[in-house]
């Protein structure tokens, strides 16, 4: 039987090592490249996966004895090594790359010029020397990209935020209303946000000039740990991030509930964000691949989330669950207090996606974890410190000196 | 008097050059940025400005013999060294500066997998350096950046193109259409042109997140060599592209006006194209320097066009003066054969700018320019050979076994 070949960029992180096994797991022959640049980033800022992760070596390894399958591995740094990429693409000649090698982190994008700098040139280069390759080389590869909801902007649209593409009206020449369908307006609201804004433009004249087939997959923020996959061995744990930098909302709400510290809420915490659990992120993938778009000028947007919540509801769930009380704190974020979002997620429902909701049961595995692993949490890694600007900043400082009182 | 420092980056170029004059002449303290690449990649591609230009510090030395004017200079590349960049905008601490420093050939950037690699990494790094900077610093300066008409695209919209924001109606939730006002959608048609889209992206976030002043300058084909402060002394002549790369389609015809060649005309010559004189350039960067935004949200966007004209009107122009016969080639460019182009420059109007047109008499000027330095054109340089994709490369493989017949 034909096996597609696929290639993971950023296979060693949170997102791509549980899609990486699960496409093993699927029977497509797999191989991982990275940098292990998220592994290097936990050094420079003295954190640490709440699990203990293994090395990439071990990982692979202990796949192979728990399926029987082996994962190729390459390490490279995709945005600083354009001929080396191109040199192995040619060599692997993938069918399909699934493109998680991008710094993911909003606050880590805020924290000054230098990651500023390095999110905007790691995410474009390494996007751009993706598609420039796969064109130089000839290749008919599908590309399958992980976006964000961010790229949407965090202010309520007053609509539903349609699939990537936005229908309006513009008057023409005879001052007549015209319909027309445009890329979605992007307002992204981080550096990290904006570099997937940008991508999307790489996207629209790689597709429209040279006919890639591409799947840009708008995803929101990702809880839950395990996956199916990576619950088969614990060598094979997936990572855990729940510092201010890197953590998502959820799990720092898990942590936080596993150790009794006060949730910590960001202003009112009336910000509505997209949620999708981790086990359906892999499933969402997998359903990417095997539903590429023809061969056209147009890429193809999906919006990978499954409900939509309040940040404060979040909190109140896990304070039932939990009994560890909410504390609001100054927002570091430059953003609305309160927005509204509604987002269609039809196109994944149509491809088959049952999704998995927010419910206590799965919520407990993360808790366990914590708990778990509650010796390797480091209290002062929690809070989230970066300000979004010098507004923000004066904010967060008037804010710490009362608290100092 | 207070005197406004200006830093202009790209000083050195085909646009920059003159500015950094026209703003000294006109009393503002000007210093020059460059990494000189512009010239470096005349060697690279074996090619050279048709007048002699001088070495930047003849250059600078000359002018300050015609003015009295002494103009800094500072060598150094703002895409790849932050730190050397931050350093010297923390010692200047220029008013505003202009940003020229992007790689500015469409035809450059579709060579081949390096050339729009160097054209994403120079441009994108380069405006974000420069954003971060400002914010880094805490400096308040304003941005004046030159972008391009082609981020519109250079399909037929079928409405007068507007300066940068589009109004719309959209269908709220309650199904009723509402005015908004967006970013333009841009779809650019080259690498080179989409990097001016993903600057615009870079300033909406950098207004938006920090308040930072932008006027972000869409300009069209510039024509024309000489301005009054370059025609000051033969050393301080401006550069003159006439290649297939560099040279813009109105300076091309009239070189080959010049040697009698016929005029090479892509396709139909039915593109519509956006035109400005260069001596226009100069009074309109001057004018966007003497009308900052105010601090707020907003990029302020202004089309720096002053007429549009088909490619072939422009070539039955040249043809009647010069003589000279028209041929039509094959297009190297993946785009419409006919487009019409309809573009607002109501901004620059009300500030008061006097549109040179297009004009028998400037023509001559660069004519005479042509012929003076006629032994220095090399005609194997002249023709676009460029192919934008896979199809058009086949295309134009086809028409030139055909023409060996």
């Amino acid at each position: 039987m034909f096996s597609k070949k696929i290639l993971v960029l950023g296979g060693d992180g949170f997102c791509g090592w549980p899609t990486a096994l699960h496409l093993s797991e699927s029977g497509y022959d797999v191989t991982i490249l990275d940098n292990l640049s998220r592994r290097i980033i936990d050094l420079e800022l003295g954190i640490r996966s709440l699990t203990p992760i293994q090395p990439i070596d071990i990982r692979i390894d202990t796949w192979e004895k728990v399926s029987g399958k082996r994962l190729g591995f390459k390490m490279l740094d995709i945005a600083t090594d354009y001929q080396e990429l191109a040199d192995f693409l040619n060599e692997l000649k993938p069918d399909v790359i699934v493109h998680f090698a991008e710094q993911r982190a909003a606050p880590y994008s805020m924290r000054g010029a230098k990651e500023k700098c390095y999110t905007v040139n790691n995410n474009i280069s390494g996007t751009h020397n993706i598609l420039a390759a796969i064109v130089s080389l000839g290749l008919d590869t599908h590309l399958v990209h992980l976006g964000t909801m961010g790229v949407y902007g965090y202010t309520g649209a007053g609509f539903q935020i349609p699939e990537g593409y936005l229908p309006i009206e513009v008057k023409n020449d005879a001052g007549e209303r015209e319909p027309r369908e445009i890329l979605y307006p992007t307002r992204p609201g981080s550096i990290y946000h904006m570099t997937k804004s940008l991508d999307q433009l790489l996207f629209q004249f790689y597709a429209q000039n040279d006919g890639i087939r591409i799947t840009d997959l708008h995803q929101g923020i990702v809880w839950g740990t395990q996956t199916e996959e990576t619950r088969k061995d614990p060598y094979l744990v997936n990572r855990f991030d729940y510092d201010g930098e890197y953590g998502t909302v959820l799990n720092r709400f898990l942590v936080e509930a596993s150790i009794g510290h006060p949730l910590t809420v960001h202003g009112t915490g009336g910000q509505t964000r997209a949620f999708i659990h981790i086990q359906d992120t892999v499933r969402c993938i997998r359903l990417a691949i095997d539903n590429p778009p023809k061969h056209g000028d147009r890429v193809e947007i999906l919006n990978q989330v499954t409900e939509t919540l309040r940040v404060r509801e979040l909190a109140k769930m896990v304070s039932e669950i939990s009994g560890v009380d909410i504390q609001n704190v100054t927002n570091p974020r430059n953003e609305s207090d309160e927005n509204d979002l509604d987002v269609s997620n039809a196109g994944f429902l149509s491809l088959g996606l049952e999704p998995i909701t927010l419910d206590a049961g799965l919520l407990d595995e993360t808790i366990e974890l914590s708990t778990l692993y509650r010796d390797r949490i480091d209290m002062r890694k929690i809070p989230a410190c970066t300000a979004w600007n010098q507004d923000r900043a004066e904010v967060l400082n008037d804010a710490s000196r009362s608290d100092d009182v």
